[in-house]
């Protein structure tokens, strides 16, 4: 029944990507604690670079001085 | 003062549907807690198939098999 | 698979509330959407009244003015 | 390491209000808790009026009666 | 700068396990995104069993059945 | 109307630093966006040192090692 949120920069992920990231999650939720595949949940949600922010600064701009 | 999100994933939700919900879970908080609905705020989050998964899966998946 | 989180502040909610805004939550996507309830998900988030501010202020303190 | 949610309704909030959310809400650990910029996350959530619902009625619709 | 939000019921989770879970979950997005380690952030909530639902039913009632 | 969630580190946060986080956030919005702060919602979520991994590894040890 776990509920895991992935929140990332939207920056061009692949649907082949998303799908490893849903099926790493939930396979750690397996190792780990046990928890029941059929019922675990994991959301991702692709964040415009213009609304995430890092020291202060947009990631959008970050990125323009290459980091 | 509740704050209550609503996560589903994106396959054309109407706006009647989404009034729907909204109006029901305001109403669920009156009822069940006694809450001001002036101050219930309720905030649907539509997210693409490809971006929820379930045991492991991308939703985008199941639906083509018909699940 | 939809996910419901209900924040609310903490203020002595019983077990049988609960059980109510599980319940009705999980009906409500059950009726407007068509979910299926078996894997519809919804957490309560229990929120300390020092925690929680509107207008700028602690619900604690609105509260000791009765509001 | 504060990781800060901002959620707002989708209204044409410019790129320069952003950075000043993201700025602000980040001096704003800074000041009262000591936090490390550098490891202070905000992210800013906008909302379409049609999913945001208070007092059990869409903000699209409170807003065409001017609230 | 990942953010991960791992919610999970609240059911005797031990420290060594929590490491599991943050190390996997960053590791998984080294692995598939290539991101930076140093700030991917993961927050694991634990979520009394009275608090949380599926199938319109508390977790708690759902163990007493063995489930 | 905006809902803010400001997510830190329990390390004996005062309720005094709690009112200015609230305050703090709420005045942010009505200066940047014009916000009503009536109906401006903030909720502080204190998480555990040993549910809050950064870089792989938890806030409890770094803390340990002076970071």
């Amino acid at each position: 029944m776990p509920y895991v949120n992935i929140r990332i920069t939207d920056e061009g992920v692949t649907r082949e990507q998303k799908q490893q990231l849903i099926e790493g999650a939930t396979q750690l939720l397996v190792d780990v604690l046990g928890k029941n595949p059929a019922t675990t949940v994991v959301v991702i949600d692709e964040v415009p670079m213009d609304n995430w922010g890092v020291a202060g600064e947009l990631v959008s701009d970050r990125r323009k001085r290459g980091q």
